[in-house]
């Protein structure tokens, strides 16, 4: 490539504008040329975009942290609605929270301006704190209550199963990630199960309960197998990334597209900040994919995400 | 405080949808109710918008980082054309760019995907890297020709007073910084100006320039002195956040309004990722204060902190 | 409190020297008069070393992220056999790195310095990237022979039973962390065991398999219900961190002592860089707690901790 | 190149062991052959000890953040006195902080855990928080009655020089940076010097001091084009990192190494966190040059760093 050649086919950087008129979709687009998280947002969005467009493409949508306390239930839940999800993987926290709001519990405003002796006082008013939001203790009786009532039908069945069975069991709710996925057949996989409050709950409850964590991530990596094209959307790494990207790692197509969003780091080496780059050595990603990572708080890159979604599915 | 009244206080988080329709200010309000940096972004878009409509405050604005280069050229342009800016305090880069941009240069779009080998051969085709943009070197002539021709009135004015000069010098442009804060008489402080390219050029073409760097840091503290109440927005850290605030601390009147955006974290103790809180025992922040840190690229939140200012403004 | 017995109780910080001949006893011992995480790490070795000197307290060992690819897996096989380890509480990869490395296989030092195109020539040769580690492909196939041949006496069995089977079925190895735990009799939880390579195979090559993952949460929280005092170590939160505390929440006793190393941030929210502070609101961390977090990376944190607690058992 | 050539060219990851008797030489020695930070901990090391024994090396130290306050006065002395320093960039703050402790003033050691309200109540007790850190108020009184008494020989002389003289008035001291670095004849830069409490008072007290930063900077490139080979050390980033780079970027030999200790990303496109390897495509490093960035709080490497250079100093 002579230098010529190397410099005109670089683009100019956008100096773009915003006036008052503009929809989330021209937003969006401005940022596509310019830089930083920026661009990697835009980018996001149409990567996104696309796969929902491409009707050959499975999307697997992996969610860890704390993103039903800071309120965004609703737009999970909606991500499921609108068909922007064919499956989950999440934590056993994020589905306590959301049995608690599903339930008609609530997380409630806190403060990150809060030292030791706030943290001593909230124990004592059995408030549990997670960042600024709290968590009454109240909540997990109503929990537990809910919970030494179901009547399993099976011990030994896969947790995937088992959350479907969940989320039929519960009330209408318009928010709700587990009711939503049980009338939309999107799986939900949860390979730390155990490590939440719902399973702890189960355990004291139910004390035959072995659910099959083996036939889940034997299921998970058929279904990586069968899908023609894999798309990838990681929010906030963890156990859910890992897991989606081991089973497509041994499927014959590794992931045409993947986006994540985090804010974590790659340099200490740990999977939930690794570049989506470095997935391509796996084979986890294909080495013509399409990716982004956005590295943001997913509270304000998700809702930003759907909003870009929602609006482009409405303009169609 | 019984824990009846305690608990009675709290909120419920918000539980949002986004619709087609909604536009930013509902967006933002939905965030208002939610939790982590979701919440911060809003709070800090609501604060903004308060020291705008009060009018006796004096809106102190910092920016540091490579915003001209990602593309926020004509963003802050327009923040300081609609008013939402009294007095920028920036750094050298910035000002080198923003001269770049308005005499007609560029950035171009690069990619984070470079290794070692790649950044050599960017040097061999005379293409500077700012993470994903690239600068090309000719752009430093382009500018070197400019300031040599300069006439300087005085060489020993002021840095601000420089700077009025200089964006006086330049041609039009829609996206200019200097220009802009030269048309509005909006101050321009640089505490660090021999720190970039700019003022290299201006050394090496101009000998005898002494810029009296001393009243420009007496005339921000008179600024900050003389102002009823003070706003301040950060945007990134570095030496304008400290200069700011070392000007404010010496006042009469603590800021009453703060806001920052940076993904400094501030464990390690320096001044960029400190925390807004830790500003009051400084008073530098007044105890009453609204005051807001949002952890965000600033390329994400600005331009919708700017969008949410000018819709506002649009709605009245 | 009087303003004067405010700043009478503040002690200096320490402008300390580091000789030639000092060890590393005496280098943290002059951290600890000072500030941000040097203090942090210094506070943390005393920490420990009080918690291996309380004789009734239980050391829960959390530990998230590559360590056994960057080389310290041998530093970790020390923590169990000198003792400074009860209970581990890890993640399957970590598993299946240390059954890689004590069957003989190797990780190999990488780089950093890759781009795209790398990533894809490193597929083309099987060699897997973990950040600036690789992990030829060929390990796996090592491992798929170890797993395939296991004949498991029992396939209902906890996972932490299984890990112990596991450790007395592999050869010797003087830095395997699942041959000293079985040795040493340390148990092992894995509450995301499904979520790796090693179960992957297992699950392949054992069909019937049905690890019960229920009967591992209720030991945990048997462990932690029984034990005089709790004392927590958090290399890298992830499930571990969670699953530690989930345990210690439901006992009466909660933590005494805690100490957490990781380059997460708060803010976003997610449980990995939560402050230990925020335990306290949980009753996870006892309100007498001692306890420190360290941001750094756990491979520059963990040696340095390990060779102060080596020294001053030596120095008894 | 064959794939057998590839793997052939792979080392093995070290997993090593520490042994009581371990000097901080062979932990480091152990740590070169790891991976992640602590690997390039251990190559910064290396590369400090190359840059001092090629007596041909030109060695630039630049240093932001608040590391005085943090008890890391006497290391970073040390560091010059030992002859690791020819070049030093700083900023205001430290400089401000060094005159404290020099004049006998002593920064306190405080607590991370602080509200708002106990942010008030400091700021009622004339104390002022770092983090972790407190600086009482009448430290600045102490700095305002050495300041005003200063009879400064030349109002236009470069800030460079007035560093000079200032370090020559102060007492003796055996921490002092400004101190040693006048007896060693070490040239102290200081770019954005009215960004600091020190100039603030120098301001008030000797109204026509116009120091001479144009001067200083161009004396800072003569001495970038002077240096046979030129070394950097970046500690922090800021304007020290920018202005050492800006004056290599223009002289004839790039720099032959570079280490660099942040805690600041490279994503968000701020020069503090930028890597080193982009600095090559600016001409700011020599394309064979050696170099590592450690991801860390300074106060945990610096210190390391110090003892390995010691140490090795001394073994000779």
């Amino acid at each position: 490539m002579t230098d010529k050649s190397f410099k005109k086919k670089l683009k100019k950087v956008n100096q773009f504008k915003i006036s008052s008129n503009d929809s989330i979709i021209d937003v969006i687009n401005s940022l596509k040329d310019t830089g930083f998280n920026a661009k990697r947002l835009a980018v996001a969005c149409q990567i996104y975009k696309e796969m929902i467009n491409d009707k050959g493409c499975v999307k697997f949508f992996g969610q860890a942290g704390a993103l039903v306390p800071a309120g965004m239930q609703g737009i999970i839940h909606d991500f499921i609605k609108e068909g922007f999800v064919d499956i989950l993987v999440t934590t056993g926290a994020s589905l306590t929270h959301d049995v608690a709001e599903t339930l008609g519990y609530h997380h409630l405003q806190g403060d990150i301006n809060v030292n030791e002796l706030d943290d001593i006082k909230l124990y004592g008013k059995e408030m549990n704190r997670i960042y600024d939001v709290f968590l009454p203790n109240k909540v997990y009786e109503g929990i537990e209550d809910f919970i030494s009532e179901l009547e399993i039908p099976n011990n030994n069945m896969p947790v995937s199963s088992f959350l479907k069975f969940l989320g039929e069991q519960l009330p209408d709710n318009s928010n709700s990630i587990l009711k939503i996925c049980a009338e939309k057949e999107v799986p939900i996989f949860c390979p730390a199960f155990t490590d939440s409050g719902l399973a702890l709950q189960l355990g004291f409850h139910h004390q035959d309960l072995n659910l099959n964590h083996f036939k889940d991530m034997l299921e998970m990596v058929n279904l990586a197998w069968e899908a023609k094209r894999a798309g990838v959307i990681i929010v906030g790494g963890g156990v859910p990334k890992n897991f989606i990207f081991q089973s497509i790692q041994f499927s014959p197509n590794s992931a045409s597209y993947a986006i994540q969003i985090t804010m974590d780091r790659p340099e200490p080496g740990g999977l939930s900040g690794a570049t989506l780059q470095e997935a391509k050595s796996w084979g986890k990603i294909h080495e013509n994919a399409k990716y982004s990572t956005v590295i943001s708080d997913a509270t304000i890159a998700l809702p930003l995400i759907f909003w870009y979604l929602k609006k482009s599915k409405n303009n169609l």
